[in-house]
C-alpha cells in the first residue's frame, strides 16, 4: 500500500475494497494461500536471516529466555505454520452457507448466509508465527486485515508480512487487503477509526487489552484475565484429579488456559490434598490455602486478592467448599468466565456445574488447558474471548465472519400485509 | 424487588441470580408466559386506567397526535401483545440446542450448545407494548432483564411492569429476573455496571443510541441511524419500481427501514422519473435531486448532507448513476448499513448488488420495510442492529442468546499431545 497516507485514509480504502475482498471465491482464497505457504518455504533463508537479527537484539536487550523461545522463528517452526496453512487450506469455505431460508410469503423468500465481518484490526505479541496464523485466518475468511506484531519481531515481521503480502496479491487478492503497522502510534490512529474498522483483536497483557476497550469505538473482542477454575467435588476420583490439576496449572504457566485456583470439596479434602501437594512439590508449584486447607497441608494463607488474581507463574490458591454451590457461587464471582472444570464422577453433580458455571468453556474431568482453537479442531485460533456477544471461547474462521440477510421479492409491499390484503405463512426449508 | 438497594447493588443480585434464570427449564419459562398473558387480560381494566391518565399528561404537554397514538394501549392492543406471546410461547426453544457436537479424541467430547446471554439492559421508547413484547422475549431466553421505558408512558409501564413481574415469579422464575428503572439518572447508573450487565439495547434516536455507545463498557447492540437505499437498475420493471418506492418511503416514514435514498440508472430515467414523480406527489413526498434528475423533473437540488440524512418524514432524495457499481460505492459510503434493495428483472445484477453492498439486509425487488423482527418470523424483536458483531438486521429470541462449549473428559490432560503420546481425531456428529 502507499505509505504516503495516513492510517486513517489508507483504512478507508481499506473499507471501500473489504467488499471486494468479501466477494473472493474460494479458489482464489485458497490459490492465495496456497502461494503464501510456497513463498514462505522459498524464502525461508531470507525470514531466518532477518529473524537472527531481532535474536540478536532480544539478548543484547536482555529480554527473558522464554521471550526468546517464543520469538526464534527457525526452519521447524516456518514448517509448522505452513503445514498450519495446507490445514486451512482443506477446511471448509467459511462464506456463503446458508443459516437461514424461509419463504415469508409466496415468492418472498428471505435467505441469511454467512459472510466476512468486513475489515479487522489485529494486535498481537513477538511470535512470528501469529503473523502467519493471523493473516492467513482471515484470507480464508475474506477480511481484511491490519495486523500488528509485537516490536521485538520487527525484522522477522516486515520479511514475513512482505511476503504474505506479495503472494496474496499476486494471487489475485485485492491490493488493499492487508497491511502492517509498526508504530505504537499508528495504534492510536487505529483507535480513531471506528469508521472503517469493523472488529479489532488485541492479545496481550490484561491492562493493554483494557486500554483499548476503554479507548475505541470500534467493537473489541478479547478477553481480559484468564482465571480459571477447578473444582474437585466430592464424587473426585482422586488419581484423575491429581493429573488434571497438575497438567492445568503446570503444563504451560504463562497462558490464559492455566488453571490459577483450586476448589475442592471439604468432604475430599483429606484424601486428595497431602497426595497432590506431593505432586505440587515435584513441580515446584506454591499453594496458598484457605485455613482449612492450611489444616491438612503446610502452605501459605490465600487472601481475598489472590482468589482474583491471573499468577500465569507456579502459584495456585486453594480454597475449601461446602458443596457444589459454593465452587459454583467462587467461580461466578471470581472468575473470568473463560474456561473452568469440574472433577468428578457423578454425571448429575457435573451437568449441574457445567448448566450453572457462567464461563465460556465448562468441562467436566479434563485439563483447562484443552481451551484452545488448536485442540478445539478450528485449524488456529485469533483469539479467545471471554465477552459473550459474537464469538465465545477460542475464535476461528467462524468468529470472523457476520451474515447479512438477502430477501428476495417480486414487487412485494408492506402495506399489502399491513393492510390485510396478504398474509405472512412463514415456511422454512431445510437446510 | 427491595427498593432500598442502589441500582448497583440491584443488577450485581440479578448477576447472581441470572446463572438461575438461565436454568429455568423450557415448562417453567412458557408457564411464565401463559401467566403473564392470564394476567394481562385479567387486569386489562387497571392497565386502560393509567393509560389514560398518561394519555392525558401527554395531551395536556401539547405532545404530537403520532406520540398519542403510539402511546395509547387500548383493549385491541393488549389483546394484540398477548396474541404476541401466545406466539411466543409456541417457538421451539431457544436454548440448549446443540450447534456443534466433535469427538476431539477418544472419549473426549466437545459440545457447543446455545445459553442466554444473561442480565440485558433495554432502553426503550413510549409503547407500552414495548415493555410486554421485550419482557416477554428475555423470560422466555432464560435472560434477566432491566426495563426502562419511554417517561410519558409512566403509568402504563408501572402497572404492566408489575403484573408481569408477579406473573412471573408466580410462575417459579428467580426473584431478581427482572425489573423496571424509571429515572434518567438510573440510566446513568446502569451504564456504569459493566461487571454485572451483559448488554445494553438502546432503542431511540441515534443522539440518544451514540450517548449511551459512548458512555459505557457495557456491549451495545443498536442501530444509529437507518439510511435505507433503493437502487433501480437498468433493467428494473418500472411498474413494480414505482409501487416498491412508495411503499418504501411513505408506508410508515417515521421508522429506521424507511427508504432514505433513491438511486437511479441513467438508462431509465427518462422512464421512470416522470410516473414516480406523479406518485411522489400523490403521497406528498419531496424530491430532493441531482441535476441529472433535475433535468427531468422539477425539484430541489440535492445536496451532500441529503445523502446523509435520516429524514423519517416524506423527503427523498434522488440520485442518477453511470452504472451498479456507483451505486453500490454510493450505499457503501453513506448508508447505515441497514437495509438496500435493488430494483432488476436481471438475476445476474441482483447477485452482484446483493454480494456487494454491506448491509445487514439486501434485498431483490421488495420493500425495504420488510426489515422486521415481526415480518421475518421471529415473534417478535428487541431491535434491528447495523453492527457487524454478534446479531444483525432484526433481533429476536437468537440475537439474545450465546453459546457455551461443554468439553467432558475422562483424565484427559493437554501434555499427552503436547508430547505427542496421543493425537487429535476430531469427529463430528451430525447435530
Amino acid at each position: 500500500m502507499k505509505t504516503d497516507m495516513t492510517i486513517k485514509e489508507q483504512t478507508k480504502l481499506m473499507k471501500l475494497e473489504s467488499s471486494k475482498m468479501a466477494a473472493m471465491s474460494l479458489e482464489v482464497r485458497n490459490n492465495a494461500l496456497k502461494a503464501v505457504a510456497d513463498e514462505l518455504i522459498a524464502k525461508k533463508e531470507e525470514i531466518i536471516r532477518a529473524n537472527e537479527e531481532d535474536l540478536k537484539k532480544a539478548e543484547e536487550d536482555g529480554l527473558q529466555k522464554s521471550v526468546l523461545k517464543r520469538l526464534k522463528f527457525n526452519e521447524e517452526k516456518i514448517n509448522g505454520v505452513v503445514e498450519g496453512i495446507n490445514d486451512l487450506i482443506n477446511l471448509t469455505d467459511p462464506l456463503g452457507k446458508v443459516q437461514m431460508k424461509r419463504e415469508l410469503d409466496e415468492g418472498l423468500l428471505l435467505i441469511r448466509e454467512s459472510c466476512p465481518i468486513g475489515v479487522i484490526g489485529v494486535i498481537f505479541e513477538s511470535r512470528p508465527d501469529a503473523m502467519v496464523q493471523i493473516s492467513t485466518l482471515c484470507i480464508k475468511s475474506g477480511n481484511c486485515a491490519i495486523l500488528k506484531g509485537g516490536s521485538e519481531a520487527m525484522n522477522t515481521n516486515r520479511v514475513v508480512f512482505n511476503i504474505i503480502y506479495n503472494a496474496a496479491v499476486n494471487a489475485g487478492l485485492p491490493k488493499n487487503c492487508m497491511m502492517q503497522i509498526e508504530a505504537r502510534e499508528d495504534i492510536t490512529a487505529i483507535l480513531d477509526c471506528h469508521e472503517s474498522v469493523d472488529l479489532l483483536i488485541p492479545r496481550g497483557s490484561n491492562a493493554f487489552v483494557q486500554y483499548i476497550m476503554s479507548n475505541t469505538k470500534i467493537p473489541v473482542m478479547g478477553h481480559a484475565d484468564g482465571i480459571c477454575h477447578i473444582y474437585a467435588d466430592k464424587d473426585a476420583d482422586i488419581e484423575k484429579a491429581v493429573k488434571i490439576i497438575i497438567d492445568s496449572k503446570t503444563q504451560y504457566t504463562a497462558v490464559c488456559n492455566a488453571t490459577e485456583t483450586l476448589l475442592v470439596h471439604e468432604d475430599i479434602l483429606e484424601k486428595l490434598m497431602p497426595v497432590l501437594n506431593e505432586a505440587f512439590k515435584t513441580k515446584n508449584v506454591e499453594v496458598r490455602g484457605t485455613q482449612k486447607i492450611r489444616n491438612i497441608i503446610d502452605c501459605e494463607q490465600a487472601t481475598e486478592e489472590d482468589f482474583a488474581t491471573e499468577y500465569l507463574d507456579l502459584i495456585i490458591s486453594v480454597k475449601s467448599v461446602n458443596n457444589i454451590d459454593e465452587a459454583i457461587e467462587h467461580i461466578n464471582r471470581y472468575g473470568s468466565h473463560h474456561t473452568d472444570c469440574i472433577i468428578t464422577e457423578d454425571d448429575k453433580a457435573a451437568e449441574y456445574f457445567m448448566q450453572n458455571v457462567d464461563s465460556a468453556g465448562v468441562y467436566k474431568n479434563c485439563s483447562t488447558r484443552f481451551a484452545d482453537g488448536y485442540r478445539y479442531g478450528f485449524g488456529a485460533e485469533v483469539g479467545i474471548s471471554t465477552g459473550k456477544l459474537h464469538a465465545r471461547g477460542p475464535v476461528g474462521l467462524e468468529g470472523l465472519c457476520t451474515y447479512k440477510y438477502k430477501l428476495y421479492g417480486d414487487g412485494h409491499i408492506v402495506d399489502d400485509y399491513a393492510a390485510g390484503r396478504k398474509k405472512f405463512h412463514f415456511k422454512d426449508e431445510q437446510i
